[in-house]
């Protein structure tokens, strides 16, 4: 069976072919600046990787485009789109409604629709690639896996905030998180790595990429997480500010900002980039900081310094923790962070092994704490999108059976 | 050597006058609604208590009518004024100048002015407080007591947020922290408790009054602490919300609600209120809770379990943690709210002593905590009006000493 995991974003789509159940990815791609003169489309198969530049105007065409590629007589890896059993979408906001991955209903779709309101940047074009895909695709079976909805299982005591009651009952405002597709990779993947029932662990996961948050997995599930209503709140980030003291919106506004420019200004200015003045990509920092350059290194100073407040903070949630699990971009890839971050927490039951943090291989799973740590540390690459292809097969995989018997 | 130390707000004067070295509080006092119809007026003393309504209009007629009752010939406990020879005024926002209290010196108001646009509701008040016992009592030394002051020392990853570094330089938007005096006071009278060095420990300190907040006292310097640019940020209080997304601002005026409106609405309307609708005072919704109001119930909770969560990152800052104090209203006088607050700590070697923690009296120095518990726990009444005197008769003390030679 193959499953097709699609990311539509406002201006791109990302997209990857499976064959279910094995898990084998048959075909990766993204188009990109859709609905600019130019788009931009590669793909990568076992043909090899294909590069074109065409003028897509619309989500539409991106996705009739996408599919005619992949059954492309001469590029392509199916003989037919119809080889397609189901498609997985990626939404970022469910609301409070989706628990779980769901089969895409004429009711999922308003409920997407309405919950817009949440994301404004990511529902509309989450809803457009379904669209797009319900049209040139109608035989298939339409998944949506919500990156709120793995946090559902937040108590209410981590998802309210303390404010006028009304404004969660009337307006929904309340901590959801994010990331929580990824988040639910890894502490899966840590129940296997270990053979352990996920039900028996205690997780801390640090999904650190150009987002980043944390989340306290209990027993399976997620008790507490770093983001909140939106994907502001929480650890420093690239270009967000994560964690401020509200009252600093109020004070730019008495000096002249823009409630809509300080927005931007947290949300596209702020972060590693806002403190260092040189870049958001912590690569560059860690160059930057490495010739001597003191706001790069304060910069990096203040992202580990509170990870490392969270960590502290997830522990006394958890009580118990058997694992510390780093992923993403700046997770898995860089040893030197994921030192800085844990550094100094001996007393709380956390070693990390400097040789094998050092040596944990881009793209691998791998422990980096040593024997002694009361606490576990790992590195676990995330793959979302195989998350995403696992729960549309199990749906597609559930209706297809109940069709045919 | 008589000390009078002053608390000016908006419409209220708070007073002590100490008997120093020997910290002897001669007489207490509050004048209230200064400038409405009918001014309040109360003053404790060994002759008994003195109530009063007069109408009093300003500051300065306020400061003249408390040094009248205290020289008062029936009702007073000095000869004259002229034997106050410092008065220690508490002053909210020092900004980053003031690592300690000073002499007040027209350099030194200046300062305070400049600062009122951090503290636009504490500074001119505290400056009126000044300026009328200047005019009144032109003999006696003036102090000022920063609430700012004591977090001087917090490292800068501790005291920058992720914003631009523009927004720091430019409008000195970083954290301050708040109730500095009391974290002082209550981390140097473990020092005495213990017998020990205060650059040998690290403690926790949680202030839980109205308002709250908590530091990370590394060696008798604060080296973290909860409130930030103002004393929004951080745990749950009374009225205010405390941590929150930033982003919910910007939700809410999307809604319709101008920038004024959301900023009184997390100062005055959140926190404990906000949740239970019913009270901002913890002994009211424990009576509440206790009843079976499920609103009261969970607003607990959340309070109880946001500073638990920063009780481990505190503990991550400081890595080996010898203390945890209580103090504040609620600190001091609630012994459930500190063994909520502090449950489920055994792994991060913190555990209370349920009947030691139940039988802290009121008002009283006690340890909570366990035999075993790695990190103690206690129970330190706070007094910053004592502390605020010790630092003016130190001053006073030195001048009055040069003076003399």
């Amino acid at each position: 069976m193959k499953i097709l995991v699609i990311n539509s974003g406002s201006s791109s789509i990302k997209y990857q072919l499976y064959r279910m159940p094995d898990q084998q990815v048959i075909a990766k791609g993204l188009l990109e600046k859709i609905g600019e003169e130019i788009s931009f489309f590669n793909q990568k198969s076992q043909k090899g990787t294909l590069e074109l530049r065409k003028q897509i105007s619309t989500h539409e065409q991106g996705i009739m485009f996408i599919l005619e590629m992949l059954a492309d007589r001469e590029q392509g890896v199916i003989a037919s789109v119809k080889e397609i059993s189901g498609i997985g979408h990626r939404v970022v906001h469910g609301g409070e409604e989706f628990t779980a991955s769901v089969l895409i209903t004429p009711e999922v779709v308003a409920k997407i629709q309405q919950y817009a309101d949440l994301a404004p940047l990511h529902n509309p074009p989450n809803l457009m690639g379904i669209t797009a895909c319900t049209k040139s695709l109608p035989q298939a079976i339409q998944v949506a896996a919500f990156d709120t909805a793995f946090h559902h299982s937040l108590p209410p005591h981590a998802y309210l905030y303390a404010l006028p009651y009304g404004l969660y009952k009337k307006f929904g405002i309340r901590r959801y998180g994010f990331h929580g597709t990824s988040h639910r990779y890894v502490s899966k993947r840590l129940a296997a790595i270990l053979n352990r029932p996920i039900e028996e662990l205690n997780v801390i996961t640090c999904h650190l990429g150009n987002g980043c948050s944390m989340a306290a997995v209990e027993k399976g599930l997620s008790v507490d997480t770093s983001m909140g209503l939106t994907p502001l709140e929480g650890l420093v980030m690239g270009t967000r500010s994560g964690d401020i003291d509200p009252a600093i919106v109020f004070y730019l506004v008495d000096k002249g900002y823009a409630p809509a420019d300080i927005n931007r200004l947290l949300n596209k200015q702020s972060g590693l980039l806002g403190i260092s003045e040189i870049s958001n990509d912590m690569r560059n920092l860690i160059e930057a900081r490495d010739k001597g350059d003191e706001r790069a290194r304060i910069a990096i100073e203040i992202f580990c310094y509170r990870l490392r407040k969270y960590i502290g903070s997830y522990l006394a949630v958890l009580g118990r923790t058997d694992a510390v699990i780093f992923t993403g971009g700046i997770g898995e890839n860089n040893a030197m962070i994921r030192w800085e971050c844990l550094k100094g927490l001996r007393e709380l039951g956390i070693e990390m092994d400097e040789t094998l943090n050092a040596q944990a291989v881009k793209g691998a799973e791998a422990k980096v704490s040593s024997a002694a740590s009361k606490t576990g540390v790992f590195v676990i690459p995330t793959n979302e999108e195989l998350q995403i292809a696992n729960d549309t097969y199990e749906i597609t995989h559930r209706l297809v059976k109940v069709q045919e018997d």
